[in-house]
């Protein structure tokens, strides 16, 4: 049992809980809590970390055979990423999802996310992903890391199952998609046609611009459709997440009803 | 100026801005931002505290006749629930609406919120419900403090417009609202009823239950109809915020396709 916070093991997991170098250097990245142990792939998990408190309690009810540390309750603390730690932690192997994964379905459906700052909505547009059925998701470099601690939380889960991949431009991502016929929709202040008036039972893909500027005026211009989400009042948009969850929604609404 | 933290009105702002009772007891709650000082009511703002930068830069074009307090920049920061202070914070009178204001409209569209706990996601909700045209938000006491600075910062300025009301019993308005014909909606995932197979064309008011644990059953049990928001893959709920959201916009979609 590790019992000092001056281990290398502690001092490492601080680093990788705190820093996208370091994660992506080694190929790795931290879940914490109950949901996402119990969920996360067996192959994936390179090493779980649990507190002493829940080892006496649940130990071998929560092991699968992987490789184990167990940590004193007040290092464990160090450890965590939260305010009140479940005390489980583990370190997995990271994704490398390619565009092909994503487009092997016949009418893919992706989101195409420019320089989202906030981990809570990058993290939340991943988990309605996967409610609303989507195949991917594309982040410009300027997003907010995945692997950040809090977009982990905040995905609940999702990040095991949607597959999504960084990409330099995302202007350079569009004509390939027009390629595949997948059509590609901005959602924009000043898009003329309302979200609803499209069809998006073939291959569609949104983008969804930062959260202060919106969508940069270079990647709404090489957009196939801009679209508009009509407000009432005097709002002047509405949250990232929650304007990309109602169009992927809609999405999910029409091919639903369309029995595909 | 005031240049020193222990000046009596920095301890008061710290105490509005970190509890719920003080605000409450002295009937006011703090909003802070350019943005939020330019839409703020003017017959709302008690007083304005503006940083010696900001104030020397701007302070004149900013000067709309009420009482004013030049802090200096360091003692600004102290008194700032942000960590990049905009340098400019307003004292405002709370709201006082009646459930009265909210059912004025000939087609009344509501959000009951069950015991929600993240400042972001009622913020968030209240910011979608004035987009999306709701006419007010019910909140049961256990949810979290809608004047918490983090809620009235993801409100985006809706707190301005949107009615909303503490209650003791959300059970309790139920029948009231059946009386005057307003039908309930449930989100549940128990719900047989897809939640896009509804008609929101009449008066509807929408239970959003807390977090972790949903809705309680015995409000889901006084609801009038259990709904659904069909999700793929393994997810097991959507983000709060998101749920209320594609719930809202669906109403709308329905309301303006009708013409109304």
């Amino acid at each position: 049992m590790i019992t000092s916070t001056s281990n290398p093991q502690v001092k490492d997991l601080q680093l990788l809980l705190k820093k996208a170098k370091e994660r992506n250097a080694r190929d790795v990245f931290l879940v914490e809590g109950m949901k996402m142990y119990l969920e996360a792939p067996r192959d994936r998990i390179r090493k779980v970390y649990i507190a002493e408190s829940l080892y006496r309690e649940r130990g071998k009810e929560l092991d699968r055979g992987q490789e184990t540390e167990v940590l004193s309750d007040r290092v464990f603390a160090v450890v965590s990423g939260t305010k009140t730690p479940q005390g489980i932690l583990c370190v997995m192997s990271q994704y490398h999802y390619t565009l092909a994964d994503m487009l092997k379905k016949p009418r893919p459906f992706l989101l195409l996310l420019e320089d989202l700052q906030d981990p809570g909505n990058v993290g939340t547009i991943m988990r309605t992903a996967e409610g609303a059925g989507a195949d991917g998701i594309l982040l410009s470099r300027g997003c907010v890391d995945l692997y950040n601690p809090k977009t982990i939380r905040s995905t609940m889960g999702s990040v095991y199952r949607m597959p999504f991949l960084y990409v330099d431009a995302l202007d350079h991502l569009l004509p390939i998609l027009r390629e595949r016929k997948i059509r590609t929709y901005a959602a924009h202040l000043q898009g003329k046609n309302e979200y609803d008036q499209e069809d998006y039972r073939c291959g569609c893909a949104f983008l969804i611009g930062n959260e202060g500027n919106g969508l940069s005026d270079g990647l709404s211009r090489e957009a196939d459709t801009l679209i508009r989400i009509p407000m009432k009042g005097k709002l002047e948009s509405l949250n990232a997440a929650v304007a990309a969850s109602i169009l992927m929604y809609e999405v999910c609404r029409q091919r639903r009803q369309a029995g595909l």
